[in-house]
This record gives C-alpha cells, sequence and structure tokens, in this order.
C-alpha cells in the first residue's frame, strides 16, 4: 500500500461484504468539542449482591443462579428471539394486494436467546482472563452451536459480546449473548454470498486467502486474550467493542465453500478513551467512514504490549 | 398488519435496501440498568462568542464569518473529502498481484464538504423554526444540489444533519453538513437499485407506490418543521437524530427510473429523553434491530402535537 493512502481521502473494499468505505485519515486531526464519555475505571467489586449474573443472585424471573466456577449459561430473561409466538396472520399472500404487500413483507422468525456468563467475578474482564479461563467460554460456544443443529427452527447461531456501556452494555460483569434464528441474518447472508462467488471464480477461500496477507496466528484463546489486551493497553482504559463470530450456518447443509469461521471487534475508541467515533451522519446515510487507515490500526495494536496494563497492580 | 405483530417477533423488509430487519417489539419492555444520557435541556445564549458558526465570529483557519441573517454556507475546514489529493499509486492492476490487489482494493475518491448554518440564533433549531426560515434552508440545499451537475470530480451530494451530542454532533448551533463525492455511496447504490428492479418490474416507481399507503403530505418545509417538532414533544426534550436527503446522482444520467427525492431520519430514542438504543453487538455482527414496530412508532408521532412544547414559553 502507497504511504500517501495515510494522508489523503480514499475508498477501501471489503471482500467480505462486498461494499465500498469511505477512509479519510486526515479527518483524525480535527479538534473535538462533541460528547465525552466518562472513564469506567471505578473499583467494582468482585462479587456484587445486585448483579443478576454473579454467583448465588436471583435473576429477573425469581431464579436462583448456581454457584458457578467458571462459565455460566441460562435463557435470556428478555429474549429477542422466542420459538412460541403464535402463527402471525401475514398477508403477504393475498392476491387482492399483491403489489402492496410485495412491499410491506413481513416473515415470521422463530429462535432463542441465551447468556454466557464468562467468569463467576463480576470485576474481571476476557483481556484480564488467563487463556485456560477462555478456552472454558470457547467450549460454551462451541457446545451451544453444536447442539443447535439438532433444532430444526435455529439455522444460525450470533454469538456477540458487547463490551462497555459505551457499547449498550447494561452490566460490568463479564458476558456474552447468543441469538439463534431460523432466518439467516443480512450481515451473514452477504459474507456468504461473497464466499461463494469467489470460490467459484478462484476454487479457493476467501477468508484464508485474505489470512496469507496477514500475520499467521496461534489459537483461538491466545488470539482472543492477546487482541482484547491490546486493546485495554492503548488507551490503559477498559477497551469497550463488539464483538462476534461467525461460522456456518447450521441449517444441515454443506458449507464447506462459502464458511470459514472468524470473529469480528467493533471497537469505537479512536481518539482517546472518553471521545467515541460516531456512526451517524454520512456513515447512516451513505457510506461507513473511516478516520485512519486499517494499516495504521493495525500498527497500533502491533505497537501494544501482550501484558496487560494492569496486571503489576493485580 | 395483524395486530400479533406489535407482542411477537418478526423480520420485515425494506424494499428500498433490499434487506431484512429483526423486529422484536417486546424487548422495549425490558428495565434498563445502561447508560443513561445527560439531558442537554440547559440555557443556551442566542449568539455565542465561542461558536464558530455563530455571525461575526472568527473560524478554525482564521477567517470571519460573515453577519449572515438566515443561512450561511462555508466549505468545511476539515473536510473529509478534498479533490487536490495526488494521484495515489494504486496497484490494483499489478499483473504479478492480480488475486491479492483484488481483495485488498483501493480507490481513490475526490469531492468537497460544505457546512451550513441554518440560522443565525445559536439557540434554536429546525424544530423550532418557521416554515419560512426552512424555506431558506431548502434553497440552500438546492443550490449546492444544482450547482454540483457542473463539477465533474461531484456524482452524488449527500446533506445530512447530526442534531444532538448523542448524535455526534460537536456543536448545537443549527446546521447541516453536505459531503459530495465522485463516488456513489453504498446506500445509494443500494437504492438505486432496488428502484430500478421495482420499474423494470412493475413500470412505476417504488417511493411513488410506497407514499400512496402512507399518509398525503403538503410542502417540504411544512414536513420537516411538523415532523421535527413532533420528535420534540415526544418526550419534551430537544430530539436529537441524523436527517439526511437522497435524490438523484449529479453524474448528467438518466435517473427518471431509479431516484426519488426523500429524506430519512435516524432518532436514537426510544424509551425516554435520556435512554438510547444502542445499535451494537447483533446489529453490527447480523441484522439491525427494532425494538417497537414501524406502526407504533408511526402512532407515537401521529399523537404528537404539531404545536412545539417550548412554543408557550418563548
Ligand atoms: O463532522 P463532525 O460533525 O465533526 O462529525 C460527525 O459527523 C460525521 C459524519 O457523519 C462522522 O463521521 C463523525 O464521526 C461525527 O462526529
Ligand atoms: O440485550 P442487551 O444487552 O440489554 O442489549 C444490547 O444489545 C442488543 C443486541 O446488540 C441491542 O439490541 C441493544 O440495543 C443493546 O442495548
Amino acid at each position: 500500500m502507497n504511504v500517501e493512502l495515510d494522508n489523503y481521502p480514499h475508498r477501501r473494499f471489503n471482500p467480505l461484504t462486498n461494499s465500498w468505505i469511505l477512509c479519510s485519515p486526515h479527518r483524525a486531526k480535527r479538534p473535538w468539542q462533541g460528547q465525552q464519555e466518562t472513564l469506567e475505571d471505578k473499583v467494582i467489586p468482585e462479587h456484587d449482591s445486585q448483579c443478576y449474573l454473579c454467583p448465588r443472585n436471583s435473576r429477573a424471573n425469581g431464579n436462583l443462579n448456581p454457584n458457578y466456577s467458571n462459565t455460566f449459561v441460562f435463557d435470556n430473561d428478555y429474549a429477542a428471539l422466542i420459538n412460541n409466538q403464535p402463527k402471525l396472520l401475514i398477508d403477504n399472500d393475498d392476491e387482492s394486494n399483491k403489489s402492496l404487500s410485495s412491499l410491506l413483507k413481513v416473515e415470521i422468525v422463530r429462535g432463542e436467546c441465551k447468556v454466557i456468563c464468562f467468569s463467576p467475578k463480576h470485576n474481571i474482564t476476557i483481556a484480564e482472563m488467563t487463556e485456560e479461563d477462555i478456552i472454558h467460554v470457547i467450549q460454551a460456544w462451541t457446545k451451544i452451536y453444536q447442539n443447535s443443529f439438532s433444532i430444526p427452527f435455529i439455522n444460525y447461531v450470533q454469538i456477540f459480546e458487547n463490551k462497555g456501556s459505551i457499547m449498550g452494555c447494561s452490566n460490568p460483569h463479564p458476558h456474552c449473548q447468543v441469538w439463534s434464528s431460523e432466518s439467516i441474518p443480512e450481515e451473514i447472508s452477504k459474507e456468504l454470498k461473497s464466499m461463494t462467488k469467489y470460490y467459484e471464480k478462484n476454487n479457493s477461500c476467501l477468508l484464508y486467502e485474505l489470512e496469507k496477507v496477514e500475520n499467521g496466528q496461534k489459537d483461538l484463546s491466545n488470539i482472543i486474550r492477546n487482541i482484547t489486551c491490546r486493546y485495554d493497553n492503548i488507551f490503559q482504559c477498559s477497551f469497550p467493542y463488539s464483538m462476534g463470530i461467525h461460522q456456518a450456518p447450521v441449517d444441515n447443509m454443506n458449507h464447506s465453500h462459502d464458511s470459514h469461521l472468524h470473529l469480528h471487534f467493533y471497537p469505537p475508541l479512536l481518539r482517546s478513551a472518553t471521545v467515541k467515533k460516531f456512526l451517524v451522519g454520512y456513515e447512516l446515510l451513505a457510506e461507513p467512514q473511516r478516520d485512519i487507515t486499517p494499516e495504521y490500526a493495525a500498527s497500533i495494536l502491533q505497537k501494544c504490549s501482550e501484558i496487560h496494563y494492569k496486571s503489576n497492580i493485580h
């Protein structure tokens, strides 16, 4: 890549979603008078009696959490997806109103939502967990994913973590969510399409080819610990993000040509621990826009230590 | 639409972008322990000597603002798009590396960014402006749009407003931005494609047909005043949003079949003046998700008064 790209606006192509992103690196230099987030680095206890995710506490529905020692999985008490809704009277096929209903299409979607606590400790995050601790989390992910193959109304399993209140997380207790659905979600459909197209043209896997361009990596638990720890080290704060796993649908079809397990991290901080990058006007209306190039972002992470900035305090 | 849709999860189709949205209306009932925004209803002066948008003040580059009386247009001092960047040495066509560069594609994009102040008054918003005031704004939009036809490196004009610090706006002075680009942005491409497809199939305009399903409306200035005022009245606060205009590209091609002027409003508030709906984990990783149905949202706006809640205070 040409070095000029760090200084001038250009567009980047995302081959995975088959879409473009506006990249305006010089924008990061503008002064910021907008919203400042408050730092969340107050001391929180290892067990919080008010937390509905801590061991032995009770949840919204009155159920008592077990005295768990690594991970704990339960059904989300406020699930966005359920499987027992009544058959909706949807008039998509109403003959008298064919063209209208094709515009206002509605589709039933069944599914289920789970919560996975990463640790009994209320005040820890993945960034500070050991690789062995993280392996328990990966095992919980794997188990839910594998079980879903036998649930007929589930075709896709979306595992994701919102970390930090700035990313909509309402409880600091380390946890992620699993929303499993009958439908294949939009982002996944785009990826499946791009992967198929690439496979048909090149007879190889798009993500495997992309991986060759990046550094080789070790095992998943190590990768996750490493990246979350480096994020925390950038601004020496508990770095917020949304993270999620993309893998093959569980629809019992062959996905060797269009799926390849990978994780996405969406970090909202760019300038400092308290100023976030807003995805608003232009981003919502026109096209995603970045203030730094991907190469520069990668170089920042590469320069960060793998040792957590708090580790000598503990 | 069946009334059950207000209570059970389902998927909605957006014919304009050809994509699906997960709709989980019962989710709005869950308790919220997450981030609370602070209300911005502190008294702000009609003229702020520190504001770089107020009349007679100086801007970042030292230029003095004129003593304007309705709108004021100037070039963004921190433009995301410029037109004088050097020709980048992009190796997309490097024969030795064909498959790799097709993955990491980069494209030059020229353009320009403008700021339009809506009013000399620092402490007003569109919601509180008169229809005559708003006509001046619409005239400024129209002028920029029309002038762009003769600028060869501009093919699309994106006009948008970020209102409220929660939407990334760094200055309460009423203003919008115009980012004009050589490339047709992603969201626009999607719309052009959907409109073309609909036109070819039905020999009519998708948005015109959609409009027939909704209420008829008056002129643009009235519509804009009406909707922003109703938003403010929902929670009796200065309601934040990102708003933007979509219209035909200015690439001097025929767009009678794939374009139809329309506005999008993206409001972040749902539960109250201080709790926003986060578009995070599932939304970033899988699919947009709504906590209320579009019909319910419309009914809330319909119930709101057209008279601004502050108007008897002024
Ligand atoms: O130009 P502004 O108002 O400083 O910037 C705002 O709008 C831009 C366009 O939507 C976004 O990219 C920025 O993140 C946001 O803070
Ligand atoms: O389920 P939670 O953590 O309350 O909710 C959070 O994640 C969801 C999935 O990304 C979002 O829809 C919500 O807006 C966000 O606050």
